[in-house]
């Protein structure tokens, strides 16, 4: 089959590398020429603009999107819209928020396919998770195309109506700080514990036959590897966040509690405070003061 | 009536003092010649030694031990046993572990009230609350030094058998770490947030009528109005954190979740990390890399 | 001066008597006749409708809605609307959104305060803790007011522009959850734990010296003597949330971190979760066969 | 080469088959007759008493414990004991508490390794993850057997000195906790969220290529294959938290906030509560009566 892509940053190109890889065809787009032409090279057909793919695209037009999420998505769509009918399809690949994607299957007059997209550049080679919302027949029609995509069948599925392939992947990202954190708790107490040992052992040794093994753990014993068992210079300072902040602003609204997730983000969000310190921690200080004439610590100025 | 202080520092002072303006005898001894001629000078009879205070007490000895929680109990207990018999009671007014006290209870002849206090340096104005364990007629025979010490006869009761003294003060520690970080939460909210606001002002207002005003809530207070709305120099480094640990160890040996206590120790625990930063962030730092390849945050070096 | 009162509930009626007890003019309606006769028999003018007050009032017209946060306060509004103009003053002193209030603020005319209020009943006889958003002008007019309906001078305090009020009082009720939550642990440690303890004793003597002494540990103690110390019937059901919900999700947005107030908020959705119980100790039951052959909890059906 | 086992219960007869079937030599032993007759049928050698099992030993000893963590260990350390010298070498493949292990080690003439042991019973077919802690030629010598008994040479390895693998194998299950409840969190908030979803595809989808694939996310998705989506008549119990509260335990002594295992372990405590439910929470409700005259939520008798 023939599928139209558009964003062609790192995850957009392997959308393009595993579709060729499957003896798929397929048409490129992004804004910059540069990236269009690396899809060329692939294989791929490139196009000029959104309407010159539109024009190199049969009548019933598959179209992924892989830009990032947010006003780009939106752009993109005001683009597209004239040139789809209900016969055509788009696939959002990127991390828009379920909400978002809810409006947009609501506003096209195409089918519209939320698809959460897990894996990361690692997928390259693998193939991704994909987590995908909207329309059945349009999910079927696009299958040739997921299992290409996806590690093969078992690593796509139709969640459910629009909204549910972001809503997924939002609570996966939710998870994955847990996870991330909840190893690395396990890490520091051995790290600041009693032993000295050597963390890519440890987690080499977990890998293999150990209930906590996961590809995550695979991930800490490279770091390990790369970075040492100190992980040298790599800084107390965890970005991102907006995934995590939306799982627990959906849990709020469902009145679901998520500690371990929250206390992940916290963890994140404690990691960038204001360079004197949490303010919290400040007034903890003085108030021990002001109740037992402990001494305050003072910041050196 | 008479009662014997052994141990004149800040605290043991305050019990010298307010037992005195209560009308009673006091004999006062402390390791340091200063502190006992301090006490002296607030009209207590000194005394060299602990020999020499026991000599100087009547028949049925009532003594008020105030030295630091630890060894310093049981080196002043193997000092004072060979001079105590059934008659006598021995208070122990700091903050000894209560399974400590619950050892000490049993090991001596003399009956032994664990006596957990709390109020602080303010005490010495208004009184303190005093939890009281140990035998009932005990606990009768001090009731007039306790109502000395206290507040009066609503700031002090006998909580149960040895030990739970103590075990309440130890909660009241724990319940006090979450406090103030609750507080502390609060603050940090307002002063990270959306508005420019003075702190003692919102501390003040807060304290005159509305549900969370509190003590702990007027030191609020008065750290801002000393310190300024932005605390000026103080240090995100909370000190201390025995109790609080030792509330969470007993709520894991009674299998009572503690969330809050936890938390607000934790604060504590992560407020003193190490130079390079939280081993547990560092990691997830690094992760993001690995399955993202997110830019990792570095430190200078 | 005289003071328009609109909503005349248990906290309506207290802002009027204590307005009438310290000399002004009160002019009330609410939309329950009875209700509004009650403030009549307290001393206030009656009005039949929000155009009667309005007419009842003088030229400079200073209003006060004490209506249910929500729809309530925006139907009041398109009432008086046609009837204000910049000269007038209407304070909302409910428990609204503060970015409802910031939107009404821009809305209308006359100015706009938003007024925080806590104390509950019991501010009836002791006033209660006012924290106003809005121009400084209009705070000042309605100075007088506040006073009465406050503690007093202190009671009250102008936190910033337009939302600062309600901004505040939302915080504080954030707090106010992590400090229930705090004593509860507390004390259910101390339930669980060691000793044979009486709670009102407990908390009596804490609340006299102690460092955590409060409002609501007094609230506590009142609630042992009332219900035993081992609190009867009371389920194990919090009910409430929603200002608590406020500060959390604010809290995301200024990527502040408050796991108390989190974790105190979490309780009270877990203690309102599905009859079958939580789904995520459900798996970890479930797990701990799939990982261990241990034998699974079932459920009686 | 020639082991020992003695513990034949699910753990101890995975031991000896997989050791059998590299190609050693096995003696195995079991207060339970039945048991030592099933590893003989595995193909071992048999032994009436440790004494029996010792002397059907080579010279240079190695003897594989595999026996319930606690006093087991202790009383079979007791009979091995006088039939050991400095040449042999004792493991421990229980979950021992590592100060029990490292005191066992300086109390043993024998070289003792503490041994780590997780994978459960599906390490049958794979192997075992094994962390080692002791002296390196007791390890070295133990190789060929480790080889065996883990899923490979990776699956094992030495991580310090004594106390050391038990130590990991603690940190271990802590981690295993709160990945548990990580997963818990995201897939509770699916079940309660927007969406009616199919969880085993969902945990399906994730376990092929998404970040959070892991060996307990496959434990998930049979769950839900062989108990449903909603699963069933599975209890809101979890049973087990001793290593878990161990890891919090030695997280306290290191002052390392571990607040994730922390929350996971809370939530076993939490789902073992009085029938009447959290005390915590019902002050709570309490509470807001006394400052909100809020209903009251009454347990029916």
């Amino acid at each position: 089959m023939q599928l139209g892509v558009i964003g062609l940053g790192r995850m957009g190109q392997i959308v393009v590398q595993r579709t060729l890889d499957a003896g798929h065809d397929v048409v490129a787009f992004d804004l910059s020429a540069e990236a269009t032409a690396a899809a060329e090279e692939r294989g791929a057909d490139s196009a000029d603009s959104i309407a010159d793919l539109v024009e190199a695209l049969d009548d019933e037009k598959r179209i992924w999107l892989m830009v990032p999420a947010g006003d780009a998505v939106d752009a993109t769509l005001d683009d597209l819209e004239p040139h789809l009918d209900a016969d055509d399809v788009v696939v959002d690949g990127g991390n828009s928020h379920f909400e978002d994607s809810t409006r947009r299957a609501e506003r096209l007059d195409a089918a519209y396919l939320d698809c959460g997209t897990s894996g990361g550049p690692a997928g390259a080679e693998h193939g991704f998770s994909l987590m995908v919302g909207g329309p059945e027949w349009a999910y079927d029609e696009l299958t040739p195309v997921f299992d290409a995509v996806a590690t093969g069948p078992d690593g796509h599925d139709r969640m459910g109506p629009a909204g549910s392939g972001h809503y997924v992947k939002m609570v996966h990202n939710g998870v994955e700080y847990a996870l991330m954190q909840a190893y690395g708790e396990g890490f520091e107490l051995l790290h600041e514990g009693r032993y000295d040992l050597d963390m890519e052992s440890v987690a080499r040794t977990w890998n293999n036959g150990a209930v906590i093994r996961s590809w995550l753990l695979e991930l800490c014993e490279e770091a390990f590897r790369e970075e040492g068992s100190s992980l040298g210079t790599v800084a107390d300072e965890v970005r991102g966040g907006s995934t995590g902040t939306w799982t627990v602003q959906e849990a709020l609204e469902q009145e679901v509690p998520v500690p371990l997730i929250y206390a992940a983000l916290g963890e994140r969000f404690g990691s960038r405070s204001p360079k004197e310190g949490r303010f919290s921690r400040r007034l903890a200080n003085r108030l021990r003061y002001g109740f037992g004439r402990h001494e305050v610590a003072r910041r050196e100025e």
